[in-house]
């Protein structure tokens, strides 16, 4: 009997509360198949670690370290980059040949449209070159923009029910703080992430599916005005005496002075002022129809690194695609990606399938026109039938320690170094 | 027997994530007492509502929703308000007017330094003009500023707990989310709230009392330039390669455009740009030494507004609180605040007492000097010895209902008017 292969798995993009659950699944799955895969090695920070041949060694972790991994949100487990590969160049002849040096038989890559790209050119050359290497996608999106527009590749990436019951709940404190303080602070405005697709912001609605909140939702997709914006507010002022403001971080108010990643995309977090800030000092100066103030607030990466509002139906379907992607390896080998498909039916049910990468690294999916509504400033009941399931029912079990969220500590024991230094194509002067 | 005579509970200021629970108290323990109290009324939206003779009547609200109020945060139940009361000017006897007109003979004020001076005249106005009317604080505040700095008058301002457990607890999801996420994003700068006094991001360093992060903390009192700020987190840079920076919305960075309230306080979330966004802007512009940006959040009212990170330990004391109000009021008569002292010994525990308002009207709360480091960047472990106890052991109990917050619903079932339209003197043209 030959000896089990190894595995690598690593992440890629921005994390999300459910990104562990998916690592979890695969660390866990794997070492059920001892016949099938040796050591389990995670890319420190992502394709980097792999570059730089720095392996954390999964196997060596303590079990219950590995099962918390569950409720332990964002990337600070194994890490997450946001390296842009470019094919051809020498980093994927030398993902291969770290691969290669430590026996590596399987390499699941979890992210977005870009990391499935990736994992689907290391398939290809791998298959190219005649090395034996199954590359495997798990998909990984807060903003829910992986895939097709008509659902079919995927229903709904893992991450995004946790967002969205993010959304959910703070929109929920947020009407408390509102209705409460609305004598002087009549406006909040709320800064959702989604740089090009509103899936984030369109999540408030969940909160209000009766729509008794004096609430209104600005998508990228909205396509309004900012003079649109304040004479919606100051109508919604003059009938409720307040209102409260949900908007992409992507909505187009004009210059913001963007910061860029290394795959051109805005990175609005480092950008030199914030939609939210825009609009709040567009409101003030125009002036209100209320006495008081607009004011406004960023969450920020606490969006996607929130624990406590992580949805155990996403958390579970997170464990379940990292599982899923395991078990396609074995069965179907190189080139897929587990996926989520709704069953029909009216309750909520899953099954979980595959995918070819090349199909998911080619897509686009776009928010449905037909989910927005007339006014351009809520979202239909439609989308609430979609999104409502994937925030689950309940609190999720973080488990705390001293007061404290004990999260999963993973030692940094990396494989030895078999192959030479090596400075990603990327990050040469 | 004499009928006994009527209540008002107002509240005014910021709200807190237990301001609830010490209105749950207070109308809870005056129903305990029908031979004392008659109808419990509250003011919608503070003392406003009391001036527009616009009283919520809480006696006939169902017992469940009363109940309900302990994991409702915020103000949304009976509202608060940010009016400034002028002393001799007739709002004050409109106060009384109103009062009188509903044979009032309790006055509650929750609230911070600025309503417990309010409340104590109030107290001084009725005993001058012969009406009998006790007037009796609640202290309430996220900043933890009411009182003095020997904390002899109170040891901590319920609300100050439950921020405290959210910078706990979301500093320890932003170490995740910074140590996953630092080969693009080696920076990540949170602002918390403080205008003045840096009790709130101070409450950061619980996340991690063992130093183990790359955690720097700037309070207002800190009194560094920007460019020491952009020294300290470049060394940091260097020795970890990421590097997380709580500030105080109040840190001095220069102009921010600021915007005021009635009381001439700065309204950080309502001015022209932030200190976090200054301080993002200047460390980009300056260049990073590390690959990657610094980006920012400002996460708002979501601290004062948030029902999980609520502490456990803060809402029985909010509840207590409002509870040894109704009790000083019985039995000391007018002109007091309930107040909560720490018990000397190693294991916390607390007494429930009273204290003049007059005094605490007076007072004013500074940041122990020497619970901040000689860093400047850093406060101390008896800051720590001092804070922990405040934010409890377990998550507080919120229930949740198809998946929602299930917080109170206040029925908006108004007392007659008995008194002539008022409009607030502060509101004429």
């Amino acid at each position: 009997m030959t000896k089990a292969r190894n595995v690598v798995v690593a992440q890629s993009g921005g994390p999300s509360p459910v990104i562990n659950s998916s690592l979890q699944g695969v660390v866990e799955t794997c070492r059920e198949m001892p016949e099938k895969f040796g050591t389990v090695y995670a890319g420190w920070h992502g394709i980097e670690g792999v570059l730089k041949e720095e392996l954390i060694d999964m196997s060596a972790q303590a079990v219950k370290e590995i099962s918390l991994l569950r409720n332990t949100p964002a990337a600070g487990a194994i890490g997450t980059c946001r390296y842009k590969l470019k094919y051809g160049q020498e980093d994927y002849d030398r993902i291969l040949e770290v691969l290669a040096a430590h026996d590596v038989g399987t390499f699941f890559y979890n992210g977005g449209n870009d990391s499935m790209d990736t994992a689907n050119k290391v398939a290809i050359l791998a298959k190219e070159k005649g090395i034996e290497i199954v590359s495997t996608g798990v998909p990984k999106t807060i903003d829910n923009d992986v895939g097709d527009s008509e659902f079919k590749l995927i229903d709904h990436t893992p991450g995004y029910g946790s967002v969205a019951r993010y959304w959910a709940l703070i929109t929920q404190n947020a009407n408390e703080e509102n209705r409460g303080a609305c004598p002087s602070d009549p406006v909040l405005v709320l800064q959702a992430m989604g740089r090009k697709i509103g899936f984030i912001p369109a999540a408030a609605r969940l909160a209000d599916p009766e729509r008794e909140m004096p609430l209104q939702i600005y998508l990228r997709e909205s396509d309004l005005t900012l003079e649109a914006l304040a004479e919606n507010v100051n109508a919604r002022l003059k009938t409720d005496g307040r209102c409260i403001v949900v908007i992409s971080e992507g909505f187009d108010v004009g210059e913001l002075g963007e910061s860029k990643d290394s795959f051109g995309h805005t990175q609005f977090s480092s950008s030199e002022t914030t939609v939210a800030q825009v609009v709040v000092n567009y409101l003030n100066s125009k002036g209100l129809a209320a006495r008081g103030s607009a004011r406004g607030q960023v969450m920020g990466t606490d969006q996607r690194d929130t624990a406590i509002y992580a949805s155990n139906v996403d958390l579970d379907e997170a464990y379940e695609v990292g599982r899923k992607a395991v078990l396609i390896a074995v069965e179907d080998g190189s080139g897929w990606m587990s996926t989520i498909l709704r069953e029909p039916g009216d309750s909520y049910a899953v099954r979980y399938d595959k995918v070819p990468l090349e199909e998911v690294a080619n897509s686009e999916r776009t928010f449905p026109k037909a989910w927005i509504t007339d006014s351009r400033i809520d979202v239909t009941d439609d989308f609430v039938a979609y999104a409502r399931p994937l925030i689950g029912d309940d609190w999720p079990n973080v488990p705390l320690v001293d007061g404290l969220q004990r999260f999963a500590r993973i030692e940094m024991k990396f494989a030895g170094k078999k192959c030479k230094t090596y400075i990603p194509a990327g990050y040469r002067k």
